[in-house]
């Protein structure tokens, strides 16, 4: 049987695409919300980075990881991986101004 | 006045924070969902890589994105992340074995 007609196969990939689309929003969510807190910073002459709070999030993010059953080292590549697109982000809106 | 102090960006780092603590619960679900898949594709007998699933979902959250306002370069990108992350708990569930 192949991979596209076997029914189980189709109600877990429903779900995972269910999810997908959750994560999809939420994170442009976060981006909406990240973009706000750039020009914000700029405005404010505050450094694009915090280091401190950068700090804070992967500790929170760690424990909840850790609570909800997923790897805490993965939750902490997970924060690496958005901050980085924020970064490019704020690159990208210095550059148009 | 130091960021720590700032209500405006506290009202944004919590936002950022609720929104993060939905994507963490949400990445736990989706490696348990994958993790059953990886389990019943071994049973199965199935290829654990399905390079047509993988096209239609980087289409799908690519159109996602561009409705919900997120660079659709970027969610092919996090697909990617993530798929990288469920090859990798394959591979230990196998090294397990």
């Amino acid at each position: 049987m192949s991979d596209q007609n076997d029914e189980v196969l189709i109600g877990y990939r429903s779900s995972i695409d269910n999810i997908d689309s959750a994560l999809i929003v939420l994170l442009a969510e976060r981006f909406k919300v990240t973009g706000k807190v750039g020009e914000y910073k700029a405005q404010s002459g505050m450094a694009p980075a915090d280091p401190g709070r950068e700090a804070e999030q992967v500790e929170r993010l760690r424990e909840l990881s850790a609570q909800a059953g997923l790897d805490p080292v993965f939750s902490e590549k997970f924060l690496r991986f958005i901050i980085d697109e924020v970064i490019r982000h704020h690159l990208q809106a210095n550059e148009k101004e």
